[in-house]
């Protein structure tokens, strides 16, 4: 893509994801229906800008007023989003073109998802659009969310607000997922469900998305790829200065088989695809929700230079487990040096085992600002490039709460003073505590389990790993 | 273990995990000891027995009238919980045998996992312990939770009541995955923080919750085995009646070099202990967590006798994924014949995509009752062994959630019918949902994530496996 062509694809989709006024073509009063949903979001979530309905039967959609065509109304449109049956599309988009839209969204299904006959139809509608200058996602869709507009046209509810792109090869399945990744406490800068991708594709959204400042992690969910090569090469490219990371469902045959009647995709074999991935520098989660776990780091924490991790954790299952789980993935747990055993040693009790890596203090520390201490001279050490740790934890009175906020406080200024990651693990029913607030609001990520602990890491090394690699751009 | 020596341990297990009164011997008033925790806790959870707490400077313990010794306490006792300091045990231990005291808990820590001294101390605890007919867990310990006595001795926050024994090498981690566990609405019927097992191991208590009629699957949390040999010729015996998962730590040399320093396990080959879990019919998971993903589907759903799954879900993505991670774990999703795709496909309205398995729900149904009907036209196939489902979904008013509590009271009765299982994927956020409280009152397995799904029907196949190639008892 030239610069000429960056540049203009840039400002269509600033039309969509950050419109001043919205035309909806087929908006509805019927609750069941897309037409219905696509208005009532953004008239509830706090968007600004102008809501046009349009509906030829009707003369107020949810109490705005109706136009009986996108021509007549008396304002320009940034984005039109279109829910009309299938035969119809093809009119609606010849008349967004002579109205001068540049954006649209085609929720419509039937078409390229359904057999041949369905094809032509998307295919029309692509060639209107393309002549008539418009960039549209869809059709077979489920909308976008955006968090730097207030703008929800998504079917599920939105997320919370955060800096995680999410691209969605499933409308449902991709609400689900960010459902989940709210409960856990992540937040996403836009969502996309990209439907059948006739026009816009997961190539020509990770463009836009690696220059958006809000944005700091590309995450996809994937059945298949669309112009394969571009999309390998401008993930190459994007990685220089933002991760992606993607999910692609499709590694077994049943998974294949079931790919290709969701969304046509033909998943092709999947270790060609993983070889890709390395290749381009891409992170290939094995679960979907891991896409979360991994992004929510990448957001968060600076990257690593090395894959040598210090883990500090106040329980020894917990320590173990970790431990574990960061070399079953990969990832070093080197032995501490006998000089920093003994600056260590020197904050725990007497006999408490000893501080080899993992650090485990259940045995008991001298204070609770031990653990900021001990975390301190583990970041500190140049043979570790990263630390997961828990958060210090006060079972008394206020004095004790106090100094666990101090602690936390202390915690929280490592990252930004040494240049490495601090992640910490705590489950999300305890992220009330203010000791949990405390470091969360200072970004460090919290994981209910080990495993996501060893994950996240991971996905920090890995990504460091590729960037040192690949070298900045 | 011979028929009286089994009966034996069987009463002095009930005199712990039933007892009608308890000895806190290392009693204290305060609030950061064990001996404040040990007694605070039955205090306020609802145990019906007796409590006497010991010590002898005291006049009482959280308003209980303490006891100098053990042996001035006017009544029999059938647990003594002991938390004096590590040198003073051996002598308390003798004061219990002298009670008559028959079962006791060692939570002191400083012991075999504290040197050759500490080891020292506690054979000598062993042995007076072994020569005055008492059987104890511990040292070295946090405590353990009964759900038949409503009796919490565990450091930790109590559990859910449900049929899960869990047994814990690691206390603080055992309280934290249990805890997880509680967040994900599964329940225990005990749990044990095992310490050292200096007396009482792993293999003991299986064989008591392998009797146990409130305990329907025994989970573990490893990381080691002691007596290997006898651990697992006892699993070997009770897969023939109730599943065992078994996670184990330390797979990895960072995490052997972890469980050294915390339970000074010698892990040995990782290989080894994988290969006499697939022979003994022990279900071990890779992730700690998922322990009890899969014991709560073996505590809720009949076994299945064979590895092929049905996939019914309400929406493209959710089907791929969980059909992709069925297959990555060894079962099958095998496609539906032409037949049954016809009977499906009369349930689904006009156009939607053919039903071959997954059967996506995503194009639309024609009723929401259509759900039950056609997860009932797959259960009954004969080369279906289970069914994964999501619940009925309502959007519309009180006559659509009529329908979908229909619909799911109908889903609940298909595995009592089929004697297969049935399990659903749906978010813990939505647990409030009326349809979803009627399925998991009806004992069917919610979890947040296609994956979790995949591995909870994994865990029921396998096991279902195992029980027919052992055959049962």
């Amino acid at each position: 893509m030239n610069e000429t062509s960056a540049s203009r694809l840039r400002e269509q989709l600033d039309l969509m994801f950050k419109p001043r006024s919205i035309a909806f073509v087929g908006a509805s009063n019927d609750r069941r229906k897309w037409g219905e949903w696509m208005v009532y979001r953004p008239l509830n979530t706090g968007f600004r800008g102008q809501l046009y309905p349009v509906n030829p039967r009707e003369k107020t959609i949810l109490g705005l007023p109706a136009f009986a065509a996108i021509g007549d109304i008396p304002d320009t449109i940034d984005l039109a989003v279109i829910t009309v049956p299938a035969e119809y599309v093809p009119d609606v988009m010849e008349q967004c073109v002579r109205k001068g839209v540049r954006a649209a969204i085609v929720i419509t299904a039937g078409m390229g998802e359904k057999g041949p006959e369905g094809l032509e139809l998307q295919n029309r509608v692509r060639d209107i659009a393309r002549d008539g200058g418009i960039r549209f996602i869809g059709p077979n869709c489920m909308g976008i969310w955006s968090a730097a507009s207030h703008l929800s046209l998504a079917f599920a509810e939105a997320p919370r607000n955060g800096s995680i792109a999410f691209l969605s090869q499933s409308g449902t399945f991709g609400g689900y997922l960010y459902s989940i990744a709210r409960d856990k406490g992540y937040g996403l800068s836009a969502f996309v469900s990209m439907g059948n991708q006739a026009d816009l594709n997961a190539a020509d959204l990770m463009e836009y998305f690696a220059d958006d400042p809000d944005t700091k992690v590309i995450a996809l969910y994937l059945e298949g790829v669309q112009e394969g090569h571009r999309f390998f090469e401008v993930a190459r490219r994007i990685v220089k200065r933002k991760p992606i990371v993607a999910y692609k469902a499709g590694r077994t045959s049943a998974g294949s088989r079931a790919t290709q009647s969701h969304t046509g995709s033909l998943a092709g074999a999947d270790a060609v695809f993983d070889a890709m991935c390395r290749q381009a520098g891409i992170i290939r989660p094995l679960e979907a929700v891991h896409t979360f776990d991994m992004a929510e780091a990448l957001t968060k924490q600076p990257l690593p230079r090395g894959k040598r991790v210090g883990i500090v954790a106040g329980g020894g299952g917990q320590c173990v487990v970790t431990a574990d789980f960061c070399a079953y993935l990969g990832l070093d747990v080197p032995e501490l040096d006998a000089i920093t055993q003994d600056r260590i040693a020197a904050e725990l009790v007497p006999h408490a085992p000893i501080p080899r890596n993992p650090v485990d203090l259940g045995g008991g520390m001298k204070s609770i600002m031990s653990l900021a201490n001990i975390v301190n001279i583990v970041a500190g050490l140049d043979y570790i490039d990263g630390v997961i740790t828990s958060p210090p934890m006060a079972f008394g009175g206020t004095e004790m709460v106090k100094e666990a906020l101090d602690a936390a406080e202390i915690i929280t200024r490592i990252s930004a003073r040494t240049g490495k990651p601090v992640i910490a693990s705590g489950r999300m029913a305890d992220s009330g505590s203010a000791v949990v607030q405390v470091m969360r609001r200072a970004r460090i990520p919290f994981y209910d389990t080990p495993e996501e602990c060893a994950r996240a890491m991971y996905a920090l090394m890995a990504y460091g790993e590729t960037r040192l690699a690949l070298g900045d751009e």
